[in-house]
């Protein structure tokens, strides 16, 4: 397997935990019924506050014996442990213990900061302390009034989360893992400008004159006229990465509307080999049938994307040879920039303690002092 | 996953291997084919010795290249083994090296003590010397005369045999694992009286007045009648739990008669993750078609452990949280006992030699002093 | 599991990879698509040289971002990498890195040593230094003019190819694992002569008087007749052995022609518990649909030893027995020698360096210096 680089971020890194991470749309939730979702190798248990409406999400695992509480079920706003009826509020702490008057107030379960937004449901399986003061990263919105039309989907792959932001950094694979038909061969020799800042990672790339692919040509009746195409992608958080894209006709001059199309990819790492991937798509220039057609088409690339990342992710983790150093070249920088953010955030965690002390050195206490 | 605590037994713990468990039942033993179980991770070949009909058990491993004894052949009462026809006698030697005369003493397969009692076949993988004066776990049996109806059945599940002997001492998640029809809130909440002595953890627990749940109150026409329900659960051996329910109407007073049934847990760890389990239901009440229709509802309720403990047990071998430590209370004070005294034992043989001398250095002489 | 003994290889040995192996037939490749195979645990993407219609063998890893060039395509008689467009001759330099001008000399993927022969390709894992004075080894070819029938036939078995050697040179498993029908008791009691060499590893076993199993007696007319059958058995190298088998009438005395069969066996371990197994079968007296036929029962007795094999792969694999030592018999001497032969030469490999050089320090050169 590949030796271990611990500056760039790769599946064998430890996991950013303190982000924001889509765990579900908001539709999946509701107040009767408990979902399970898997965010950085940590089970969670989510539903509804009956009061409030609010998302909830505990850790799927009663801290008494290990039951998993999405199977147990929900009785008066209250989770109860399918195993042996242990009662958990929306804050995790124990309700009631079947059989013993006093709930000791060390038998909690984890209760993970949530944030719902535009149909998504956040979580941080991190510090929560820090959650608090960090917001959701910030997602693309049309300017009020502009009339685009968004479609949404979601797909699963066997690959690190760090390859899937590394794919969605790399504007230089499109001729290729893609095929021509999509990115032709001046786009691939194009160079890409680079940004880092403390906020975000960018990279664009600019193809002029150009000829658009049939998938954009087509709606914007564009086929075979000189077009300028601009690709801007930005890594906004583990959570989030933006990939937006700017057409134009050339042979309009500087009155020719901008055609735009901006993708939020929300990426959740479930295990270290394994991403959940919501993502929306916005087109200016579509809607209705034409719009489900183009999102048809960005679902098959984006497939693509998924069969190369699983590909190579197969060959990482069954390759015998012991020389297995990558190398990097120029139009690798932003995503060399972004595995490293991710290698020194996940480093940063480490040096710090978490919010772990639930169910710690109190839980022996309870051990010993219960009587009968 | 859980951090391994070593006074308190799991799935992560040292096989308890000076016990007797069950192999099969008798009658899945002939005298002319093999038949491959595993004990404690151990792979066994059972067959019966021709001459005296006696079950044998040898290790399934051809000592010399380490083909399965199973996947061979009985001839003229011993195993002729599949790829070099090395044969063995019923108590492991060889007693034939196809193209040599002699056999060296040092070839043997081990062969494990075997007992056999009310149709079970008992395998000690453990120290052979200690076998002998160990008795079988003592079965409970009905007074002589006394005509009970018995039922049998076996499932298998993905376990530790630690989580299921837990669940059989564990009174208090009758009410929420086998739901309210089986048991209500009032048994819940009632407390248990736990015992513990040298040679069993018991847990008893007495709900007065309650009404019985259909699976009894309709053979023994007790529904809506008060009634007192006691339950006895006994852990008599890492191989054998017993439980007695004891069932009377109130209304008649001290004259009422108990009703009784007496479950035989038969518990054979086959990996650490993985259990046979055989029993053995005896009820005081019920013959023929009502004993078979309650027989069918009793392994609905084992059904109900076998998801229960296979939900945990994933819980425990897949989460990635760092602080796992489970938390116990006053209802868990028997199965912490039995958990405890699960680890006492598997540390008591740690520390002493095992029964493991066959095929070792004396192996290495045939090499050295082979001829040709 | 088995406890590891370096002086006698076993599937937890490394792999002897300064040996040529086949990679498959030579009708599986061609110039305009790519094959994957992998030998001694390295991915390859073999395909043939547009120009000179050689095969080349190049690992199946780009070492841009691991890719799989089995994946990609050609184009002009390149790789063109399926992810970003990197392309590599056949030697394995990068030639075109999309989006620069220059292609720094390091990056480059390893290209394996090939050989081609008699209908098979043959690839070297190891050092290359070593590959070029290193002939193929010799296999068995009739003498000119020599009118033998020739049958072809392949296998994969989930076992070590340390094993599989083991089989072949192992002349008393065949009157068990493939049945007295085969090679009767006779068979089994005759001792065998081993010879060592410098090159070869062999054992030789002459039965006589005896009859003659119906698959050689019925071609050769000799059911029911005294016969003499010799079997030498010959280790050549980690990727070839050799089986031939001469039987002649003895009533006719020594006028007697010579009924040869000679089976080359070609062995190609995947990884430490996979074999490709290709197979050449020589009869001097069957062609044609008597020679199929025979073929046919061939191919059922290599089925026996897969069978065998992987059975024997389980037991050490799952077993769980703290004594886990094999012994060896006379009848093993071969056996042995070929699996001490096999540990020295992986030991001598590991005091080596191995020509791993490409994709190191230079890798992280070209990142440093890289511009936009």
């Amino acid at each position: 397997m590949v030796e271990y680089r611990s500056d760039m971020a790769d599946e064998r890194s430890p996991f950013v935990r303190n982000a924001w991470y889509v765990a579900c749309p908001s539709g999946d939730l509701t107040d009767d019924s408990l979902t399970a979702r898997c965010i950085t190798g940590i089970g969670l248990a989510l539903y509804r506050d009956r009061e409030s409406g609010a998302a909830v999400a505990l850790r799927d695992r009663c801290p008494h014996r290990a039951f998993p509480l999405s199977k147990s079920t929900l009785r008066d706003g209250e989770i109860v442990c399918g195993y042996h009826g242990f009662r958990f509020g929306s804050d995790g702490r124990c309700t009631h213990i079947p059989s013993q008057a006093n709930v000791p107030s060390t038998v909690r379960v984890r209760a993970f900061p949530v944030r719902e937004d535009d149909g998504f449901v956040w979580v941080w399986t991190g510090d929560g302390d820090l959650a608090e003061s960090a917001p959701l990263p910030t997602a693309w919105a049309p300017e009020p009034g502009a009339d685009w039309g968004v479609a949404r989907g979601a797909m699963e792959m066997s690959a690190s989360y760090v390859h899937l932001h590394e794919n969605l950094l790399d504007l230089s694979h499109l001729s290729y893992l893609h095929g021509e038909n999509f990115a032709g061969p001046d786009y691939a020799e194009t160079p890409c400008v680079f940004e880092e800042t403390d906020e975000v990672i960018r990279s664009t790339r600019i193809v002029s004159p150009t000829t658009l692919p049939p998938i954009f040509a087509n709606p914007l009746k564009m086929m075979g006229k000189d077009a300028s195409r601009r690709v801007i992608s930005t890594f906004v958080s583990p959570g989030l990465s933006l990939t937006e894209t700017q057409m134009r006709r050339l042979d309009l001059g500087d009155d020719a509307p901008d055609h735009r199309i901006i993708v939020q990819h929300l990426v959740t790492p479930v295990t270290n080999i394994f991403v959940r991937y919501h993502f929306k798509i916005a087109v200016s220039f579509a809607h209705g049938a034409l719009l489900e057609t183009m999102a048809g088409q960005v679902r098959t690339i984006f497939g693509q994307d998924k069969d190369g990342l699983e590909a190579l992710t197969a060959v990482r983790l069954h390759d015998a040879d012991p020389a297995p150093l990558e190398v990097s070249v120029r139009a690798d920088r932003a995503g060399v920039m972004l595995r490293r953010k991710l290698a020194q955030m996940a480093a940063g965690e480490q040096g710090r303690g978490r919010d772990e002390t639930v169910a710690g050195e109190g839980a022996r206490a309870v051990l010993d002092t219960m009587h009968t």
